[in-house]
């Protein structure tokens, strides 16, 4: 039960570790780049709700209404939430989730009407790319937590993700085709977390498959019951927190390197890495401690 | 009952849509290519079967006597009904199956043996090739229906096929090593739809996998009862006829020239393709139909 | 029960099979490339024993005090035991498992500490890698076969075979960030084994996957129950040894070439695979059997 806590306590707690106050700065004007009257004519509310504590940051997709609509204000909200003191050894690792039944619809189809015009359209579509290419570069562990539909850009931002636990009640869905788009960009995602044949069915067809089926494809790395699924959640982010992030965020940035690397390529990189690790203070006290039968300090 | 009729009524229907007339040119002479003697010596029936009805065209192979074997007469028959008005606004999904209860066995080995020759053989081979190439760069997607047991250039067919569904009594096998002819070409079309070690193992034994792992492992997007097979192919493809094709076509482009490059290559190239298939009539349509709730209507 | 034999009949077997005579001269010298201290200071029995009988090499792990640990010297002794003679026509599969409850720990730690220093290091990184590099480049399958705990380079090495046969009580992790060393080179293989998402929850979290989800993800290519295991990957190995070595070979080096290159290129290698094939000896007696309705007598 204690571990249950999980993200409703984060929620639940004061402004000790509630960073709302120093991210304010980003709340006004971040929509200056689109043009007036699109989506949010004014700056309101952010759409994106982030909150800190113990290294783990929880960032909230929180325009349930909209159904957490990737509008170029949700996606700069989320931008600036995730590059937030991004080199702060406080941060360990980030949690993505959202409010309500539907964790993102993907982009805001008042935004790609003709009448916005194909650089506006083209401004979206960046914005978005680099959001998602942002969670690949970014030094700490990224754990999306779906609990309900992720659809189009939704699901390419769960593609996105390091890590991507869901409940058994989501589902997942490319239905750009049904709406005259194709849901090309998060193919981008989805084509390099699912075999093809599953990726193009979904892409063809629209139609949403199961958590089930995305685990079982590679979409997802862990799928729980609905009521456990903060607490798996936390219980994963709390260990990567325990862990040293410079030899978290080394190891992260290699991984993705070498992937796209031939065979020879991949292990001159990774075998440097592993030598780069060992020199780090956490490398040679985490060796150190194992051997001497003691718990690990890291510096960092 | 009435989605049931499926591909069954289709066969059973007069001359109206069924497309042999047309394509008669093509049934004599594409056999000249090869040495006389060899395979079919005399232009004979073709070896497959082309019909067309809303938009839903059925290629079936239909050499059961010889386990549909893809000689290279079957080969450029296939060839030419994929290929067939391929750009015309009416064909909107192609579905390959095949007559009796083995799908294909792949290659005929009449037509391998030391007597035809390493220039034979090649022609052979890159014919092969092109039609599996051909499949991935044709503009409307392409579904494997398969009902039976699948091998060697055969099973290379279902992998090449965007979208794959099988009867669970369907299965899968990479047997050319039994005959001393390891099954390097299919390997290429296995090896990007399902894990290496599955791949391997199935060409190092021959032995054959279950339509349940083929799903599990990548090589079919969906597996249904035999009685449902034609009922749940036919929803897919009519789901897939009812939507735009010139979306359709520039998707299937971008997704698998997307699949070989670096993420943010892959990127730039996407959010150009969004951006272009919001600027085509339907993209428009599509979204503004969304807007104003009311079904899209499709200029192709 | 003949069929069950196995392994075991394998290590019961006498001199006339048995290769450690002629093996001898790699059992001495082979650590001279560490400094003095490290590791095993003094030349003891070697860490591996290797058997070879009707083409299949066995060799097995034989240090389970150390839990298998892949020191320098067990690494040399995989490597000398899979390279000797490799160009043997006698050899058909090569079998790796291990003794003891555990298949691997991965590397000696006490051959990372920092009074060894980033030199020996980097040879330990690069010795890893050549032998993970040389069980793909190796003219005959390697299967691993897996009866207990795999864990950092334990699990690489997994992840580096063509085939992996597993125990269902078998597990596998990627458990560095314990100890503040990230798996980077053992995500070299884990990242073209499994989906990425269950590559980085695992190097993320340190935590093991059981065999099921092994399967599932791509890691493993079969599990049984443990008292079938011996038996089950004997059947494989045995049907790997009666087919055509030079086949077998051919199409191997062929399929890791092929998989790295875009669509066209790997078609024009393979099929060019597929001529060169059918000119082998093998190649047109296994056609020609087949024709015959005859088994095909392999030259080799």
């Amino acid at each position: 039960m204690a571990a249950a806590a999980g993200l409703r306590a984060l929620g639940a707690k004061g402004s000790g570790w509630l960073r709302r106050g120093p991210w304010a700065p980003l709340t006004t004007g971040f929509c200056s780049g689109g043009p007036a009257g699109i989506g949010r004519p004014e700056p309101g509310p952010r759409p994106t709700i982030a909150r800190q504590r113990d290294g783990i940051r929880s960032i909230v997709l929180s325009d349930p209404k909209r159904r957490n609509a990737l509008s170029l204000a949700m996606l700069k909200s989320l931008q600036s939430d995730i590059l937030h003191e991004a080199e702060s050894q406080d941060l360990k690792v980030i949690i993505i989730s959202a409010e309500g039944p539907v964790f993102s619809s993907g982009h805001d189809l008042k935004e790609l009407t003709d009448e916005q015009g194909p650089d506006y359209h083209a401004e979206v579509f960046q914005t978005c790319s680099e959001v998602m290419m942002l969670i690949q570069n970014h030094p700490v562990p990224i754990i999306a937590m779906v609990n309900g539909l992720a659809t189009a850009a939704g699901c390419q931002l769960v593609a996105s993700c390091d890590i991507a636990v869901a409940s058994d009640k989501s589902s997942f869905a490319m239905p750009g085709v049904n709406i005259g788009v194709f849901c090309s960009t998060p193919a981008v995602a989805l084509g390099r977390a699912v075999p093809r044949k599953v990726a193009l069915e979904m892409l063809f067809t629209g139609e949403p498959i199961s958590a089930q089926e995305a685990l079982l494809h590679g979409l997802l790395s862990r799928v729980v019951p609905e009521e456990r699924l903060e607490e798996e959640t936390m219980r994963i982010a709390r260990k990567v927190a325990s862990l040293s992030r410079s030899v978290l965020s080394l190891g992260k940035a290699a991984f993705y390197r070498q992937l796209a690397q031939d065979l020879r390529t991949a292990y001159h990189l990774t075998s440097q890495t592993m030598v780069d690790n060992l020199g780090l203070p956490d490398g040679q006290e985490g060796v150190k401690a194992f051997l001497q039968k003691r718990k690990p300090v890291w510096s960092h």
